[in-house]
């Protein structure tokens, strides 16, 4: 099975882009809802929660595990690989970097996420291993809680966006990466503000086809996969979690409780 | 000593007055910071983890016990009292509700907090056991980012809080009780746009009175406990965390990292 992890719900929306290119396999999903989000944790706490995270999936049956988080693959990748050297391992980072170069999407790149991933300076770092790039990075924590909220058209919201936007604006970037799992569902919103001329990139659409390329040319992985039903686990269940996963994969699924060790 | 414990770091505003009531006594204040926060969390993860702060804090010689988070006195006291019957255990939600009933502070009562304490109806269940009261409560989750991002006075919290008060003001409370840490913080401005004839009641001043009163009649209690340095615990440390707790406390701190198990 194909295991996939973020600190809570938001990992969704990277589950929502595996289903629609790789609908036949089945995935493990969690969602450690009961100590999300992770976007204002030490690096220390998030490489360790990371790491719990893929023991639990590796325990369940995943082949291949998928870092849906964007903190964690800013900051937890060293810890995870080091714990799970064999396990084929994804990120939604490179994947992103990746087709900011090949695409050639630009050389002033804008990076929207939470505190610890912009801290991490992942992007500057990872793009600086490709070319020459300028990265302009700036948090954008009121994002997470806006979305959670339902606040997706309110003008509070669109005021809010418009303030964290300006400062890349000025700046004069032309390309934005989305990288916090929740932006995705204000893309609309972003774009029409940044204008036609800034490209955005959603990490969770280049992450699915990465692996997506992946499994092709793995075949011996891809046939161990099973496919059918997934399974979404969380460490903590609320009525919010139901509705929110609902909406966003446009699908019922069932929720399961469980404690990582 | 006294122990005080909160989600994160929210219970410092509950430690300020403390403080301001108490000065000659040492604090040990644990602020569950690899978890927080907690409004979102179900009733059950929330007890859990107060119980185990409860612990951690009797392990580093507290006497008394001050529940400095609204949602865990909301959903967790019951298994905190379970847990440890022998501790003298206070909360930040009877002294509110007392103050409410003994200072008729009027009968319609709002009260904002976050969506579990909120969810949990305990403000009109406590309130009932005192006389005839119609209370309103509302989640109002947002604040508390706002908060913690410093956002004290910025165009877009006026709007937000203006959009969570407008329903208050309609149903025509005479009282509104900020039954969530952070929001003492924005005091100002929820009481400007309120107007005089409504009523605020801080929990943590409330609580502290409760708290200094409880000391005085119980003098053996009283003579146990330390008096001077006071300790600082959180389960995770980040500058900002540093940042918030020197602002709001206004002296520097030392903050000690702490695991619980």
């Amino acid at each position: 099975m194909i295991g996939l992890f973020d600190s809570g719900i938001g990992g969704l929306t990277v589950a929502r882009e595996i289903i629609k290119r790789l609908p036949n396999y089945s995935l493990l999903y969690l969602g450690d809802t009961a100590r999300t989000p992770y976007g204002n944790k030490s690096a220390e706490v998030v490489a360790e929660y990371g790491v719990e995270a893929v023991k639990f999936l590796l325990s369940k049956g995943a082949k291949i595990i998928i870092v849906a988080c964007n903190t964690v693959s800013a900051v937890g990748l060293e810890a995870i690989r080091q714990a799970y050297p064999e396990v084929p391992l994804f990120d939604v980072i490179s994947p992103a970097v990746t087709a900011i170069h090949e695409q050639n999407q630009g050389h002033h790149i804008g990076v929207i996420g939470t505190r610890t991933l912009v801290g991490s300076g992942v992007y500057q770092k990872l793009l600086n291993q490709h070319g020459k790039y300028q990265v302009t990075a700036k948090a954008a924590p009121l994002l997470v809680p806006l979305v959670e909220e339902g606040w997706l058209n309110k003008t509070e919201t669109k005021k809010i966006i418009k303030n964290y936007l300006n400062p890349f604006k000025q700046a004069q970037i032309d390309t934005l990466v989305l990288a916090c799992t929740h932006y995705p569902l204000l893309k609309n919103i972003i774009s029409a503000r940044l204008g036609k001329r800034i490209k955005v990139v959603d990490p969770a659409v280049e992450t699915a086809k990465t692996v997506e390329l992946w499994l092709k040319q793995n075949p011996s992985v891809t046939a161990a996969l099973a496919t059918g039903e997934s399974s979404y686990f969380f460490t903590d269940l609320t009525p919010q979690i139901g509705t929110i996963a609902s909406n966003w994969l446009k699908r019922t699924i069932k929720l399961t409780k469980v404690t990582l060790s």
